[in-house]
């Protein structure tokens, strides 16, 4: 279907098919560039349609929308012949139009009075099987068309901003020497502790889904490879339901040798955090101060405790039988230390080793004797956004953690290997970006800043 | 196990516990920042073992390596007084080591005086299992220990380089407003053809994993975004063994709206080839000499040549049934278009539907009547690279192609609703990042760009 006015003729480019003004995409700009300086200039758009409203046979009004903004489309009978085949068109539809750039009287300052418009499709879009912006349209319902969900710019903005924060991420640590890895997602033993992991059939054998590049980064390390980082999609079969958690997730992790303690790994982390919102702020000003009630603030000097003094703010009931914190817990915590020192991170310390995992470097015990480890959390207004600490890189103290924690040697032996023919010390971290980005943008729900999340009902679309 | 010299004590800094070296490390530099400026200079560098040779009780060496190249440590009596424990090291110890740069007689032009020397793990390492280095160590034998053969810089280097083409590449879609996104790696349907798909438990279901993003990177157009791209893992589930295939491998996709045809995908891959090879030559021009033969050069005006003309170029017994080239025909037109044009790239276009997926857009059939797509493939030094294609964006259309594929239609409807609600023309690209970092490093097999490689034998380590 092409609706098109008659001055179009005059409009379309030498050597270019008359009758197909979708070449006139290769012209074609968005809409965040029809800028006061293009007033009276030809130009072509193209987006989808958000409204339409036909006032009379002489008058229509379109509102386009592209990945950057909206426009008016502005229909008048001295320069578009059929207004009446506007009625055709429905909302949702791809459209492109040519036009000249106008002042206007829309409310954004800027119209576009069309002289030609070609719907790219053979049939305009079906009637949309859900109500876009509208607040009863629950979570679920939205992911179920979240490809139609998207279209709503609020939507998509989350989207936006984690992609940008990955590149600001990437930009950090280039400077910082780092170099990117792509580990493997097919392993061939389970993972330390075997539960949550996915296992499939693979040529006659078993094979895991990776639950976290722990161990091949630090193999990396222990390479040769000084300083390395991964951003790639990692596996849990998480039964539970919670904002929090999906079955696939895209973690950060980085690793990195010569490192003296975990301290190092926590200053490397909050230079970094620091460097990337501080970036995006800037990046995304506007947008954010619409997204959030709170302001985004870049993290600075961000207090330390150690977990055996958390344990005296804590409340009892918020403190694991292993000595970990609670989610509550970890929320008591962050509400005391934001009281106290006006910031919305803590990092809390030296975990006992029944909380970590065997490859945790053991620390200094506690007063009463518990053994620590070398490690902390991130906690970001309230929530663990990430864990980290230095590794035990010998390997006999590290047969002796396996031990220690009851664990089967056979299974870990390939990891254990790479410590065997030397072994520079290192430590690193790790986090769910998704989780990062919705403590961030207060979103709430990490399915929010996830483009098609997965959860042990959901996979689909 | 702790190598000191007696002079060591007056280097150690201020505040610094003077039993432990390791503090030192916060000061450590790497082997490319020792220049001629720091000649005569405290500095401390820290790596693992590649020889040692203990001359005399009064003189010996090591050669110390870390990820960015090496340097003599020269131990004198005067200087470090127990050079007889150095023999109580091995080789690929990872050592740190305070000294005096100074020029000495090394074949680099410069060399440390060790003052203070400290092995970084509790007991130097084991002999090593394979001899690295070494031709006659098989590239089987190299990826059972590949965190050893990674320590030679030569087998390191392809990783490193394909980082840095990622990230040239990421910077070139920044600048073109691509957006990255991070697609579910689970999916609720087997591919388009259902072959060679890994299949799990999933909650009581069946999840497949994918085998490209292709489904969602086209969502992602849908819902508004207009130029995305996703660097991610894909899996195969292919049982072949060649120097091509692995069962996942990292894939480089993208995929963008408002296209008039496939060209505009070739035009936009060409420039960001051009972009990319040229800055990676210009990031790694010596190190790309001593790997390859062949000089590295960007692709500039690659010809162009339809599947119906390649016909007639082509041996008979290297067109498939479908109407595609084998590997083998590929080589060949290569063949013929560089000794034509000089070029080592070549796109072929118009693939004839039978040889493509049903989500091509159809072309202009040949002169036989015989129907094509949209689309091409690029040819690098004889080997298929990428597959493009302007995608079907109408769903009749869409629906239509699945009947004529004899696709089950159920399987594919969740795709195809992307369709039905208004969808901008659009098309995109998809190639294997290690198989193009093969071609561009002559590395003969995708392998040695691959940091740990699966194959249906190998998920280990």
């Amino acid at each position: 279907m092409i609706i098109r006015g008659d001055t179009v003729i005059n409009k379309v480019p030498e050597g270019t098919a008359k009758t197909d003004i979708s070449e006139l995409l290769h012209r074609r700009i968005t809409t965040n560039l029809l800028t006061e300086d293009k007033f009276g200039s030809d130009v072509v758009v193209a987006g989808y349609i958000k409204r339409i409203k036909i006032i009379s046979s002489n008058l229509a009004f379109i509102v386009l929308a592209d990945q950057y903004g909206e426009v008016q489309l502005t229909f008048k009978s001295e320069s578009f012949k059929n207004i009446k085949d506007i009625q055709n068109l429905t909302r949702h539809s791809f459209i492109a139009a040519l036009g000249t750039l106008i002042k206007g009287y829309a409310k954004s300052g800027r119209e576009i009075e069309v002289n030609a418009l070609q719907l790219l499709t053979d049939k305009p879009a079906e009637p949309l099987p859900i109500e876009l912006e509208h607040v009863n349209t629950g979570l679920e319902k939205r992911l179920d068309y979240r490809w139609l969900d998207l279209r709503d710019q609020k939507h998509r903005l989350p989207l936006v901003i984690l992609a940008r924060t990955v590149a600001r991420f990437r930009e950090f640590l280039a400077n910082e020497n780092f170099v990117e890895i792509f580990t493997p997602k097919f392993t061939g033993n389970p993972a330390e502790s075997g539960a949550e992991v996915f296992t499939l059939e693979y040529f006659g054998k078993k094979a895991y889904l990776a639950q976290s590049p722990q161990f091949y980064k630090q193999m990396a390390v222990c390479s040769g490879f000084e300083k390395v980082f991964e951003i790639a999609p990692v596996f849990r079969a998480n039964p539970s339901f919670t904002s929090r958690h999906d079955t696939e997730f895209t973690s950060f992790d980085l690793e990195f040798a010569y490192i003296t303690s975990h301290y190092d790994v926590m200053a490397l982390e909050e230079k970094m955090l620091n460097y990337t919102i501080k970036a995006v702020i800037k990046d995304f000003a506007d947008e954010i101060k619409q997204l959030t009630k709170t302001e985004l603030k870049p993290p600075e000097n961000i207090p330390r405790i150690k977990m055996e003094d958390a344990y005296s703010i804590v409340s009892k009931q918020n403190i694991t039988p292993d000595g970990d914190l609670t989610p509550e817990g970890e929320k008591e915590l962050a509400k005391y230390i934001k009281t106290k020192t006006g910031n919305e991170f803590v990092f809390i310390t030296d975990y006992p080793f029944s909380a970590r995992p065997f490859y945790h470097m053991l620390g200094e015990p506690m007063s009463n004797g518990t053994p620590t480890t070398k490690s902390f959390d991130l906690i970001y207004r309230g929530v663990e956004i990430t864990t980290g600490a230095q590794r035990e890189h010998n390997y006999d103290r590290l047969l002796e953690n396996v031990k220690a924690k009851g664990l089967n040697q056979k299974n870990l032996q390939f990891y254990l290997d790479f410590f065997r023919y030397g072994a520079p010390p290192h430590g690193g971290l790790g986090f769910g970006l998704t989780r990062l980005v919705t403590q961030m943008l207060e979103l709430g729900n990490v399915r929010e800043a996830t483009f098609l999340p997965r959860d042990p009902k959901r996979l689909t679309p």
